[in-house]
């Protein structure tokens, strides 16, 4: 599988008065690398969604947080798809802190037509084969 | 068990370019609600942290996302308790707009003493009994 | 002048690890303050922009920040319009904790057509008279 | 003066409905970009928390918003200080947009003991002389 990876700097705006990060922060750093992965394999999200009216809402994410991180701390992220159905997919990300897993987490999206104008229900859309292939690695 | 029940009204920063609530948000909100609940339990997390030391940072949680809401979009939170270990705990959360069901989301958290000195491991702690008592409604 | 109150809890993940509120949080909370007060005066941002294109970009802003806030602190923002030009107008933010001014804001936005096909500048346009009489109590 | 560079990659979470960037993101990294300049001076802003207990909570900013930035864009942050004080200091970012100024934002902030246990007030100190002089640059 095509593997994205991004280094991330802990500041402190992220940190709570814990002074570890605030898990909701790690979310938005994750919603950034499945970006980053799609950029990665030829599809950024940014062009997805202004020329083609295509987003990835999520479905479903869980996450498991195994080491706290600080500020001052900088962690790389490795994302990858783990599976693709015909409009979801599912996404892992490993945060890893010094070489050990810090966070995990996995995700469900799904590939929609985003209706600007506000309707009730999203609709999913077919992900393109060839991307699929990309991300695969093949 | 207890719950507890806040209202949220979804402003125009909680929105991404979809014009829907940017995911992270919700979570930010969960914990916002774990707090309420522990507040309405007569033990606000704010005097837990700066008189006792005591923090109940997120172990694990996962969020299924049902219905997208929007911008101007009033929301309500229904949080209660599912499990008490002896010091970890598992919270259920429930975002109804309009009645549906839109957001669910688990938590599981532990009971903890927060070293603002910064230690790499934290130290999980008795849940006090009374307390335990009180959110489970007796 | 109309003048909105909202009233805020502040939250865990609203401080940073200092323990008091994350500045740019604050800055949220008036975005939110200045669309309270458009509703209020019967003009909801979200239906503005829904039905009319119309948003309310920021061009100016600055606070002062007199009085620190704490996890478990609630505060009161008053926000009120100070001034009108065409297209332009300015609104004043002051934050109250315990009936003290805490930090004090102000503001220049702009009445716009928000291109969603990405322009590269915002356009103006007249604020409705009738909304500024609203917002100015008449 | 010392001047740092940042560049900040503009992620889908950033932006708002209108698909430009939500202004209190570009408070949150200017705060980061401040705390990058500590460091570039010498002095990482976690360290100064963590070994010496002090802070620089913000005590008035402003800021110019010149051009909308979205999902996707580059943009960079300079950064400098622009004046000292015995405790407090000026600090000058701007933000460009492919080489022209995007945003303009003023801060001072004050050097701070952070009273963890959450005093009303928070207590300036003298700004460390060398760090003054590696600040500007000499």
């Amino acid at each position: 599988m095509l593997t994205s990876r991004r280094v991330i700097r802990i500041e402190w705006g992220d940190c709570d008065p814990a002074g570890i990060v605030f898990y909701p922060r790690y979310f938005a750093w994750f919603d950034a690398c499945t970006a980053g992965l799609l950029e990665l394999a030829g599809t950024p999200k940014h062009k997805l969604f202004a020329e083609e009216g295509v987003g990835i809402p999520m479905v479903e994410t869980r996450a498991k947080f195994l080491l706290p991180a600080r500020f001052g701390d900088e962690v790389t992220v490795e994302t990858a798809i783990t599976r693709f159905g015909r409009s979801s997919f599912d996404v892992h990300h490993r945060l890893l802190k010094n070489g050990e897993l810090g966070v995990e987490s996995f995700e469900t999206r799904v590939w929609t037509a985003v209706e600007l104008t506000g309707g009730r229900e999203l609709k999913s859309r077919a992900i393109p084969e060839a991307l699929k292939r990309r991300l695969s690695g093949e």
